[in-house]
């Protein structure tokens, strides 16, 4: 017997026939012995519509209040779910954020938990046999308030109770069947990883595989919490229980490093469209002209991220890049603009027609050239890096948006990712 | 400066420009320096909507998860009204059922507010200035787990927290600018009252005037609370602030009835067209017999309300004939089928074609006279009474449903209550 957390997001309970779906899941593992708490989101579409809500009755809202009216979604989830599950003859009950309860700081709408007492849920779990449908993404502030943990909260839910009550394994189902080594939709020979570390998670997260949330991931590493991605639209009954012995598991085990038996040098590539280039041209090359320039973004609360600087030939000035997100971009070119008497004089410009493309490893650690291999490969292929950012287990670069699909087929055959 | 309740209903907070006229009216009452509570129900539609959905996720469900799903839509109509509030100006905020907490017995679906410890709510109503918006229709039971009240409980919530803090006036804002003589649609010279007593209005709701819930004006009369049912639909502006000391109301305010200054001998007629008839024709005439009639009846939890018995001319054989609610008719037949074999031969007929009509006034205590007069006045115009029942300050009729128009008009004028 496992005690097992399982978690479905909006599109696997969008609505009855879904959440009956869902229900066939927990069934599968509650007849296999497991005790199941299982995190719910909100039915598809169903926070935006609260969101709107709330935006509309005022475009600044009382955070406190929004907490309030968007919460009723997972709560709305939870009731049917245990609803149904009980209908199939299995013992449930909701849990409000309030109930667990799942304590919080006060940071109304993107709330951090704080501690979850989970003495009653896990008995409940484990003397009775009752599965617990717990509504993800809320939890209760000192002020005796409901708040939420932002989106895509609900992941973190999941792990965070995973965690409280020493569960097994934490299941994420989604509407993919786990982390692919990259994209599918542009590299037909993409293969589903069996397991993955969560640092390399974490890279592949905030590099644009958007499968978990990177809280959530982070929130795993640190209290050691086993997560499946998993797919919730495989039939419920296609799939083995899970058993505290796994097998060969659906999915893709996101787990300490410890426990991935063949570790790849390369584990994925991924890519960001969001990024956007701005270039500084020709300023003038003295000391404190980099903090001049960042300085002023970081006060606006803008994320840099690469960050590349050339002296130009004449030794006098020089051409600084950097990106940030593209939704940062107009208030980037802004907040420059707005620092040209402190800078001195230069050409701006601004671009998003780039994507940085990473190559992502534990193995990089212990494996040298896997840089070198990268750059001549690009080169090869004809593709000019416009910039490079590394750590120990990830190496980016910023290439012209034209070509995203050439670079990264190239780098997933470089490393030996391809399907056979 | 007062203290007072305020209750709107699904349609006065149908939409977010429903909920801005809501604001309006609560904003009038604090210009005028009154302290308020806002009780809400869910936007109109919405609870039926959640309603739908745990009966497709299973048509018997529990009732506990069943409070858990339908509660969500009063709690996003109190957070849209508080931010709506604050967008206005006006400190506000959103309270649940088990924030404030309204505390109540376990029996899910259909609760009964035992204690609602208003220390807190009081305060911050009083010291603060804080419009308190409070979701209606929900508490929290002996299990932690949210209750709801049972439909039509908002009215009740707002009762009951009038008492709990003391409120000078509880204000239930409906589709309706009071409570009328009788049905303005059939009698257009029908009159809003000024007052009516808790008496009176009992016999009125029940009777079919669907203004108030019953149990909301039982608590009122119990606990003392003078109720003002007034119009949301009017333009807030318009009306005048509620003081300590009123001069005229808008609306028709519920109270005692030695607040009533003059008191009419008739104060109302009220009709209810969801009464069925059961007449069993030659039943054997001998003790016991309406034992063996009435008490399957009871057993079957079926509420029989007006009953006749006379003796057939042999004086061996009896008629008897009694009503229901139309929705019991069918079962209440079943149930008489079923008792034959104690009852005897006889012959079986009902009808849904009849209607109770019902003249109301506490003045009839002290006039005698009141069914005589009523009488004529029917038999004057051809209308045949069927069965005949009374209370100390009621007197109701049965008749065939195609004379009910007659009747209502026949009777308004009879008893001086046509407006000039």
């Amino acid at each position: 017997m496992a005690l097992l957390v399982l978690k479905f997001g909006g599109t696997s309970v969008a609505d009855l026939d879904r959440i009956r779906n869902v229900a066939q899941h927990v069934k599968r593992e509650v007849e296999a012995g497991n005790a199941c708490a299982v995190v719910v989101s909100a039915m598809a579409g169903e926070t935006n519509r609260l969101v709107a809500l709330t935006r509309e009755a005022a475009p600044l809202h009382d955070a406190r209040e929004y907490d309030a009216v968007v919460s009723s979604g997972e709560q709305v989830t939870s009731g049917l779910l245990a609803i149904t599950l009980q209908s199939m003859g299995i013992p449930a009950r909701s849990w409000l954020g309030w109930q667990v309860p799942f304590r919080t700081d006060g940071a109304h709408g993107a709330a951090r938990i704080t501690e979850i007492p989970a003495a009653e849920i896990r008995a409940r779990l484990l003397d009775r046999g009752e599965v617990a449908v717990v509504a993800g993404f809320q939890g209760i502030g000192p002020d005796n308030r409901i708040t939420t943990l932002g989106r895509g909260g609900s992941d973190t839910s999941a792990v965070a109770l995973a965690a409280a009550i020493g569960a097994d394994r934490c299941d994420i189902y989604t509407d993919v069947d786990g982390v692919y080594t990259t994209d599918p939709r542009i590299v037909p020979k993409a293969r589903r990883l069996e397991a993955i570390s969560y640092e390399e998670m974490l890279e592949m997260a905030s590099q644009g595989a958007k499968v978990l949330q990177t809280r959530s991931v982070e929130l795993a590493m640190v209290r050691g919490v086993r997560v499946l991605v998993r797919s919730s639209f495989e039939a419920p009954d296609t799939l083995p229980a899970a058993g505290r012995e796994e097998g060969r598991v659906p999915g893709t085990l996101v787990c300490g490093e410890d426990e991935i038996v063949e570790q790849q040098v390369v584990s994925g590539i991924a890519y960001a469209k969001d990024e956007a280039k701005v270039t500084l041209l020709g300023v003038a090359d003295k000391p404190g002209v980099a903090a001049r320039v960042f300085g002023p973004l970081a006060e606006a609360n803008i994320n840099v991220d690469m960050i590349v600087q050339n002296v130009t030939p004449d030794g006098k000035h020089t051409d600084m890049t950097f990106t940030v997100q593209t939704s940062d971009l107009e208030r980037a070119m802004k907040v420059i603009e707005g620092a040209r008497s402190d800078i001195g004089d230069f050409d701006l410009r601004g671009s998003t027609d780039v994507v940085k493309v990473s190559v992502i490893g534990i193995g990089m650690r212990s494996h040298a050239g896997v840089a070198a291999r990268m750059f001549q490969a690009l080169a090869d292929k004809g593709i000019n890096i416009e910039a490079i950012s590394t750590s120990e287990i990830k190496i980016s670069i910023l290439i012209d948006a034209a070509y995203t699909e050439l670079a990264v087929r190239t780098l997933h055959s470089l490393y030996g990712l391809d399907a056979d």
